[in-house]
């Protein structure tokens, strides 16, 4: 970890993620880990607690532990309010405008739409388990960031918060994820086509009611056109419904 | 924590969530706390490690100490998989139709939207830590879902995936949130023109100079514009810009 001031912040980069005043060394690792899972690569602490390669942050960062959680760079909260926009993340808002620290708050995939349009050095904070940040923090934060939770329950642990968020402004650092495009999956029509008049001949084969088969057909098509098969699977769909149909073994045993 | 199979199960409910061979209790403490966060109650257990009301379970349950965790249900995977629709969460999917193991998978974000109109019986089923659900596990489910996220190193830790699932399926559950309305906070336009009048008439009384305090009332009102003051806000700025304009202190004194 370096103390040195960040001076060349790149205004164009994602944001940074800050700590203050963590207590418990695993949870840095954990946000240094959720970092590294969501694209991001600036982690800041303000008073963080010893960082002992042997010991949880390290054990908690996985693949962290190469990169983000060793360039971590600590730095004071004067520092960092003076040379980031800071988002200041808590649980719990104000209802309404009577108070200026806690109202109006943003929520993350709010900010993710809004900062994908501006080019700024700005630092995502989050505060200590168990208080997170403190008033007088949270009152020199330039904006408020909430994540919406179940009214009766929301305060989540420091290191789900800062993944959620972080997951949330994923589209500010990756240009793709780990997922294959999931458009563009449905089988050719032609082929489909293929399987339902596989199964109208199936229908026909094994002497389905007659007055019931353009009722079973409709549901067929229903039910795949909602399931939108691949090719691969509507190509063993399709073999397996004509060998249902055609019985070519029982073919072979009778002839 | 029960051993009985859950004989009657609200169709209507929202999923249950389940974790299959859990090796460290804190997991399973995190993953309960993060039901509580988002509004779900039912947790299934395959194989689970021993939960300790002194151990880390319930150390890191956070509130959900005093339910979902003392009511979490032991179930074996066969029961699971003939009692309920399950979805199989993993975060490495197959590139393409050529195995059904991992291909097609929808998103946790897919997934709440798909669900939202659709009352059945689900499951979110979650595997241990470090290799995930194994393919034969995934095999059985009868859908995959997986979070995005930096395809260098998309692997979250447990809680933290489990905890961003349910995060997107809270609207299943929650009906609101602790977030009071965020909508219809901007001030009442005619207090906001006051602004816009006190700042012109502020550039008046500072002798800013006349060819450019067109521009500077623009520059004002779009600033004013993109921030969607409150009313309370509004006024506190009003305010301000009146006195600064009138500075009834000086006057007082040149008096």
């Amino acid at each position: 970890m370096t103390t040195e001031t960040p001076t060349h912040v790149d205004p164009a980069g994602p944001p940074a993620v800050a700590v203050v005043d963590a207590q418990t060394p695993g949870n840095v690792g954990t946000i240094a880990r959720g970092m590294k899972n969501f694209g991001f690569s600036d982690l800041l602490l303000v008073d963080p607690p010893e960082l002992d390669p042997d010991g949880e942050a390290y054990g908690f960062a996985g693949h962290a532990r190469e990169d983000v959680l060793p360039n971590a760079t600590e730095i004071t909260f004067d520092e960092l309010v003076e040379t980031y926009h800071t988002v200041g993340c808590t649980a719990v808002t104000n209802e309404d405008d009577r108070g200026h620290v806690r109202y109006p708050f943003t929520t993350p995939a709010a900010l993710a739409d809004r900062l994908s349009s501006v080019a700024a050095p700005t630092v995502v904070v989050f505060g200590r388990e168990g208080v997170g940040l403190t008033n007088d923090e949270l009152a020199r934060m330039d904006e408020i960031c909430a994540i919406p939770a179940n009214p009766e329950y929301p305060v989540l642990n420091l290191g789900q918060a800062a993944t959620i968020t972080l997951y949330e402004l994923q589209n500010l650092t990756l240009e793709e994820t780990q997922l294959p495009d999931v458009e563009r999956t449905r089988a050719p029509e032609p082929l489909l086509e293929r399987c339902f008049d596989a199964w109208t001949g199936l229908l026909r084969e094994i002497n389905h009611p007659e007055p019931k088969r353009a009722k079973a057909d409709r549901m067929f098509r229903r039910l795949v056109g909602r399931a939108d098969p691949t090719e691969g699977e509507a190509n063993t769909l399709l073999g397996i419904l004509k060998r249902a149909r055609d019985r070519p073994d029982r073919t072979d045993e009778t002839n």
